[in-house]
């Protein structure tokens, strides 16, 4: 449990990957003493976690909520992003006065093993070959990334999280912690997620990560060592991966058809159409902040998701005799993860027994619902939180409710 | 209103691009004296329209059918495919015995203008510079493709189609030829389409085209005169397309989460699963038939596609005072053209004044299921043809139905 900063090598030169060997972030670094074992079979060692904390912790550390990102989200979840700028990913829900709120609440987010922000991810440097690791870093999996965080959770010294909360790739996260480990959970919400990925859901991925591997630039993997990145490719990824984010009634209203300046087509391949405009900076923008590599491994990790599988196939097993408490958040309009794969883990709640409050949010936003300041989700959560901390005898927030 | 066969000219030397040059195929040729106004506001000229006729035309010419193609189809519709070898596209409805019965109706089927299975397209010979046209080929619209479909039918003299019928991309042009030319048209079967592209489906085309464009061997367009194919990017831009042609159910009941050939997953990007290995499949086998700027172009056309907006934004108006008879086809799990597109063609054929049948489907197999053997859709063509064929004092079929 011994924790060390990280010493900053240089793996990648690309000025979107500097986070990777130098992170804006609290680091913890965890010896050969303390390898993390994959269900790839092997162990990984020397580990690296980048992390952020936001409020305090309590005497006696039971204010403690770990908050899991999505896919190409990470641990700047309520701070001003170090490589875009912007808010964190998750400023609607976590700070002052917010349902995760900082005032009362300890936070931690850290990056998933994997990524690509500080955690070691395929961009970090290899200490067995002195070169990135590129896709000799074993793959990763959703457990994979639940035990490199718990890992932090034991140097951080907390027993047991008041809650650990996740949309999408964070709400796989959470229901692996309520499974994995029922005795360090005291409240679960898995939000706009599925306990397993659909076929639909891997095709997706799939064509994301044929993208990137068909650009001549990924080079087998090793683009970084050889000064190359695979822009178009990892763009073309994004593009189609933002389409299942939002729903068809969202992008026909913010969109519809609407020309991008200009009054007519112009019967060419240019950007026409606002929704083409969007997209194509969707695409660009994403290969700013995000290692090709890192989109390969965290796209696969969902599609090894199938958390029955290792009870039997049974999801109920999964839970049986959980004393957590759990609030499952699906939207209406969420096509990627549908409310009926929330309404699944529902199910597989109650016959495990546990203790489960399900709210199915109506919104037209599709599956970005959670990212958004959508009021209903707000208030649920805040309400869930906050019986939890009650529960648990956790004073009311410093200051007022924003 | 003279036709002469095309002379063969090797534009491409790609074996699967053998169709551009010299289709297996009727063709009609249009001369200088002949050109195709383009709604990109050009003529084209010369135009060689590649065809394909099933039984024979009556004596007063009254029992021809249309068939319009979707997408990435062609001429190909109740024949072996020259390039693939499989049955035609639209097998299960163009037959003898089939709803669209051989014996009884003379069909005709035509590649669109863009298209690569020997009607002019971007990989055909432009003869102004005696290079392939490439992106120098104007952009067409459906109503172009309509348009070029009218020359043919002119040329083979028949006044008035019994019915024009197609799905998906096909169906956009059925809703096209009821608008331009309602004297034409007795009978109407758009199927599985919209009269609209949406925002999401612009989205997803415009997906298709990054990938295409992404690839390197792309050229600017210019691939066929260097020698190379942007397969690769025409492989992700295929895959991607294909997952909006099934429902998530579909995909569901039919990969799920199976392994490919394996017990365990691999730990690696290798296609562990069905689905994977499915989508890997129908990148590469779309790159051997069908040319990567016709993708660009089949696509535009569908984006561009607004009825309502060359009819004072009223969709009724394109249909007012039709004596057509229309009957519209939908399916519920289509999620790419759905239902809610359908009817919305309904409603402005109703407040048009046209005579009007709708009829949904209630399958799994999504956009997919018009070109599958789905009984109840079946059923409904051979029907309402059935009916539109007696009303023109059609004879039955010379042979009995199978």
């Amino acid at each position: 449990m011994i924790g060390s900063f990280v010493q900053f090598v240089p793996a990648s030169k690309a000025a979107g990957l500097r986070e990777v060997d130098a992170p804006n972030s609290l680091v913890v670094h965890f010896g050969a003493d303390r390898p993390l074992k994959m269900d790839a079979g092997v162990s990984l060692s020397p580990l690296t976690i980048a992390y952020q904390t936001y409020g305090d912790l309590n005497a006696n550390k039971s204010n403690a909520i770990l908050v899991c990102h999505a896919l190409t989200g990470d641990q700047h979840v309520a701070n001003e992003h170090p490589i875009t700028g912007k808010a964190g990913w998750w400023h609607t829900m976590v700070g002052p006065g917010r349902p995760i709120d900082t005032n009362r609440y300890f936070v931690i987010a850290s990056n998933v093993i994997g990524g690509c922000m500080g955690t070691t991810g395929p961009a970090s440097l290899n200490p067995a070959t002195g070169r990135p690791y590129g896709l000799d870093l074993p793959v990763v999996t959703i457990k994979d990334m639940v035990h490199a965080q718990a890992m932090l959770i034991d140097h951080l010294g907390i027993d047991m999280l008041l809650c650990v909360a996740g949309g999408s790739m964070g709400g796989m996260q959470v229901l692996q912690w309520a499974a994995s480990f029922p005795d360090r959970v005291f409240a679960a919400m898995p939000i706009a997620t599925a306990a397993r990925h659909s076929s639909q859901n891997i095709a997706f991925h799939e064509v994301g990560r044929q993208a990137v591997m068909a650009d001549p630039d990924w080079r087998q993997g090793r683009y970084l060592e050889e000064g190359v990145i695979p822009t178009k490719g990892l763009a073309v990824a994004r593009m189609a991966a933002h389409i299942t984010y939002l729903s068809d009634e969202a992008l026909q209203s913010k969109f519809g058809r609407k020309l991008q300046d200009r009054s007519a087509p112009t019967f060419s391949f240019d950007a026409d159409f606002q929704i083409e405009n969007y997209l194509r900076y969707q695409g660009t923008s994403f290969v700013d902040r995000f290692d090709a590599n890192s989109y390969l491994y965290v796209t696969r990790a969902c599609d090894y998701f199938d958390l029955a599988a290792d009870y039997g196939g049974s999801l109920a097993h999964a839970f049986k005799g959980s004393k957590s408490r759990f609030c499952v958040v699906s939207f209406n309009s969420d096509w990627l993860y549908p409310t009926q794969a929330s309404r699944a883990i529902v199910h597989a709640l109650n016959a495990g027994g546990a203790s489960v409050s399900f709210v199915d949010i109506e919104t037209d936003r599709g599956h970005d619902a959670f990212l958004l300041d959508t009021p209903e989700f707000i208030a649920t959560s805040r309400g869930f939180l906050d019986a939890a901390a009650r529960a648990r005898g956790i004073a009311p927030a410093k200051s007022g409710a924003i």
